[in-house]
């Protein structure tokens, strides 16, 4: 029997680095920029409890381009290394095994982007040499070490005077991108624009705030003012304290708005308000969130909720951390406790993730809740830019549904808005049926279904407006909930049948009248798309009344707004009612007309009326029912 | 100055392999097959050129799971490895640097799919130990190998005697899913359903085809038939041969509509036509394209197009590959020449992946032109459903635009089916303005724009009926190629101005007339929605009229079609022409009317009328408009 090990050499790691665990080239920067940031931190802590005899001053971080020499150099006032720092932390990357040097990569503690360790080596993915040129705090001359991406390297003295690190990368030919200035400051702005320590990119031109511009009077009494004077600033381009940093008891609205618009620029409107995130325990996360205004010019997929950590930016992409229906909403979040690099499965299963999910879920439903009471009649202006968010997270997540039922909407065609128990208790009344069904009406659109919604208020029920997308599947759900609820169009039928009541309306026609003119109506509209139904109704009424059963319609339209309704069913023709009013005037003229050509005329001209009600009147049956109309107003 | 290597050792790469090189486990079957396919071919090969001494027999792959030993085996009939090859090819995984990890990786010869070499590790993904039972077709003894993951392994003598490898996985805690039938099922069937070398997943009953059973008469000359004698055969999951391996010439258009439905079991419409693609130089690249036909139930984005190599499936990502226009299309690429785990912007600047995804839309257009050459009949029926297609690569695409213009149809509302020089010939002489313009007149929607449409064809010009999405911007793209040529929606204007001849039409109402007749009408609009126009008509034409602008409509709607149209456009509200018929006779009826109220009643039913022919009426001005019109019938 043999025994052995197999032999795994992988001499040089840079290529591996650069192919595989970067995919994302332009993150190098960003994890220069944190060690910077880092040394600079941990400079600063040294100091405070006094193992560090020296003054942090106004420590900033400094992106220099040089085009000529084709170089980048990010350069911070931090800790410094010695040489022996350098031996151990850069050219050790000697780790027991693959495991060590993953958990190194994605080390909780360091972060992405960590210390010094593996994020520099990030700087071989756009430079083919690498200096180091670095000063400790601690007395201990510079060192100055240089690489060219194979494992061998040079490590000298430097003559570096001042403390900190340089690190210069010399950029190789496939990266020359990565040399325009526009470029990198696109970089910075995505990744860096909330960095801990000030970062520098170039410098300014500003009025110098020391100098006040003298004014002279000539002869006639003119006055000159002297050219401002003008000084050269570091041009500092991020805000290291960003809002979500602060208490919130430390900030206005006007600095949450501000923040907002600091964060989306392109973002005009203002948002509907915020929900500022805080917890150590059993996670750590902060942030802000911003319930948006809907409106049609925003650019919903591009202004996302942005995944920070340690006010550095890693991902607009937080499918799997925030809930899918709270995605819509805008703002930041921060937190060192959620995996990266990790598929979407993974981090639906991270025990750490599903908290923070839960924690978010439940702080935008005691938001809702708190500001719903406080002043109901604000958040009943904001309910249409909100409903869509609120609607999917209630048929989304049990929890939220059943905090939401107290506070989601129900508003009626005379805005009047209310909740699903005073929408219950206001119609209980009026709206039950002789079966005891309580029957909740709606319309989907004011102007479409006008005429049907007349008839409805004028019988005294309330009238929902509900027109979001996913409003069929929340009254599935609310129906599944009380046995005796029943959502139901308005136009589902005439107002006597939507809610049917103990009262007998009498025909004016006879039941063999009724049999003479149902086949000539029949005949007349002579298409499978209309059942003809007579009944006696208001003689008031239309005529002519084109209806929708609620059955089949709400299936179908499950069917097209996804995941529910039943199965095929979005294939099926629509189906409509044509109810014909015994007790109109005119069908009964319909039925004692003798002239047969103007009996159909007639019934062709109420039936295309009942059909524009419903938006069913098109094309060539349209420009003949025109003309028919111009004819009869000469 | 001190010089030295960075010290960089990785003592086991499997949790590197695990983790980040595949980030998706259940490849790892594809990888074993793969390594066996490609042990069965090589033997194959030996045979035929004499360097192997052994009978391939009805070669197959073997795949079976023992539930209770946790393991899932992977068995074939190739090469198999001495003892010396395992040590050679298992045990060394020595490559000088990670280049040549990488390079071995995704080597083109290999192929991902490739040898024994990394392939075989993948086995580490799902597995905490795994063995290697193997025998060669060379006279020498059998080997066992087995490793629990870490360096170390054992390799001992094994008893086997038959020739082959045998894989056997112990399978990890964490995938145990694995262990299932209907998973490994599941993952043949995605990945192998087309593996060059069968592949035996259990065993099935089926009738013995040796057997004929026995009918018996009884006395009553009833007939008895003995059952039918059952045998259990290997249950093969694959097709060896699926379509595109075969030369053209060998397949009936059959043929190609039972792959279409093999390779989409749930797709139900036939395909329209095929494109077979068979190239050698300066790429390799077989496989077919289906044009669907477009229906509603169908599920567009579950059917993509599949990318295999060597006829192991591998993504249906083929962005970048295909052509976006072509993305639409169904059906299978097979191509060891596409680098796998490349970025989308690395795969479009890579030069093989360019001459492929020309040579694709190349084969794409030359297929229609001979198509529309061939049967234009059959190309004209086909037209709907391939439009959009065709009329987004002539945008996308200079080069099919060119090639597209000859067979690109433009269907008129009475459908006549016109390429484009055609229509240009047949309207010249009608639909040239006074102006020289070439008017080519259009309707988005036959029925919504019914009215307009009779007025233009009773005046002898074609419309076009151009209702795709992004038909404007192709209209744009014409208008550009020819300045003569402009595009107009019928409802554009009245029909006398949409091509505007030499001919004068006299009003009937005198200028002064026209005078007191506007400002009346408009006091009885009153809306800044609507432009009031006075203009002679014919005396039978429409009394009002509402049109829509050209200019402003088309760049709304490529604005809201994406890529173009005039910046902001999309906000504009939507505005209109009432365009009043001075010759028509109700017109001179409303001048003279001198009772206020019914002038205005007759203006707001006119009004109303040409509102409903631009589906512009609705809400309580609809129930008005309804209820007038009931009174005036009754």
């Amino acid at each position: 029997m043999a025994k052995g090990n197999i032999n795994v050499s992988v001499e040089n790691i840079f290529p591996l680095i650069k192919k595989f665990l970067y995919s994302d080239h332009e993150i190098f920067l960003r994890e220069l920029i944190s060690n910077g940031t880092d040394a600079t931190s941990k400079l600063k802590h040294l100091i405070a409890i006094g193992e560090a005899k020296t003054e942090l001053g106004d420590a900033k971080i400094e992106i220099s381009i040089d085009k000529d020499a084709k170089t980048i150099t990010i350069k911070d006032q931090g800790l410094g290394m010695t040489a022996d720092e350098v031996e151990k932390y850069i050219n050790q990357i000697a780790f027991s095994g693959a495991e060590e040097f993953l958990d190194k990569y994605k080390d909780n503690e360091a972060g992405i982007i960590g210390h010094f360790g593996l994020g520099f080596y990030s700087a071989f993915m756009v430079a083919e040499k690498v200096e180091i040129i670095t000063k400790s705090f601690k007395d201990a001359p510079a060192a100055h070490w240089t690489c060219d991406g194979s494992p061998e390297f040079t490590l000298v003295e430097s003559d570096k005077a001042d403390r900190g690190t340089e690190i210069v990368l010399h950029v190789a030919e496939d990266s020359l991108e990565f040399l325009e200035e526009s470029k990198i400051g696109g970089l910075l702005n995505k990744y860096n624009r909330f960095n801990q320590v000030p970062i520098k990119f170039g410098t300014e031109e500003i009025n110098d705030p020391e100098f006040t511009p003298a004014t002279t009077k000539d002869a006639d009494g003119k006055e000159t003012t002297e050219p401002h004077r003008k000084i050269t600033v570091d041009n500092i381009i991020n805000n290291t304290e960003p809002a979500w940093t602060k208490a919130p008891a430390d900030l206005s609205d006007e600095d949450y708005e501000n923040f907002y618009r600091e964060l989306y620029p392109m973002q005009f409107e203002e948002s509907l308000f915020h929900i500022h995130l805080n917890v150590d325990y059993p996670f750590n996360l902060t942030g802000i969130l911003f319930f948006p205004k809907l409106s049609p010019s925003m650019d919903m997929q591009k202004d996302k909720i942005q995944l920070y950590q340690n006010q550095v930016f890693v991902t607009d992409n937080v499918e799997g951390i925030v809930p899918d229906f709270l995605q819509m909403l805008k703002g930041v979040i921060d937190s060192p406790d959620i995996p990266l690099n990790v598929s979407r499965s993974g981090l639906q299963a991270d025990g750490a993730v599903k908290k923070i999910s839960g924690y978010i879920t439940k702080k935008v439903g005691d938001k809702l809740a708190s500001l719903f009471k406080k002043d109901r009649a604000d958040f009943e202006t904001k309910w249409n830019d909100i409903k869509v968010i609120i609607e999917y997270g209630m048929l989304s997540e049990d929890k939220f549904f059943d905090k939401a039922k107290k506070f989601a909407l129900y508003p009626t065609v005379a805005d009047s808005y209310f909740t699903f128990d005073e929408l219950i208790e206001k119609t209980k009344e009026t709206q039950t049926d002789k079966e005891g069904n309580h029957v909740i009406l709606y319309t989907s659109n004011k102007e479409a279904q006008h005429s049907y919604i007349q008839d409805a208020t004028a019988k005294g029920y309330e009238v929902l407006l509900l027109d979001s997308p996913i409003i069929s599947h929340l009254m599935q759900k609310l129906e599944g909930g009380d046995a005796k609820i029943k959502f139901s169009r308005v136009d589902a039928d005439h107002v006597d049948n939507l809610i049917k009541k103990d009262e007998n309306v009498i025909s004016k026609l006879s039941d063999d009248e009724i049999a003479t003119l149902k086949p000539i109506i029949e005949g007349a509209v002579n298409s499978k798309t209309y059942t003809v139904q007579l009944e006696p109704m208001d003689s008031a009424s239309s005529p002519f009344m084109i209806t929708v059963p609620e059955f089949m319609r709400r299936m179908k339209e499950m069917q097209a707004s996804g995941g529910g309704g039943m199965m095929g069913m979005g294939n099926f023709p629509d189906m409509y009612n044509l109810v014909v009013n015994t007790n109109s005037p005119l069908v009964s003229e319909i039925l004692n007309n003798k002239d047969e050509a103007a009996q159909k005329g007639l019934i062709s001209q109420a039936f295309d009326l009942a059909k524009l009600s419903q938006n069913l009147l098109h094309g060539e049956e349209l420009t003949n029912f025109i003309k028919r109309s111009y004819a009869l107003i000469k």
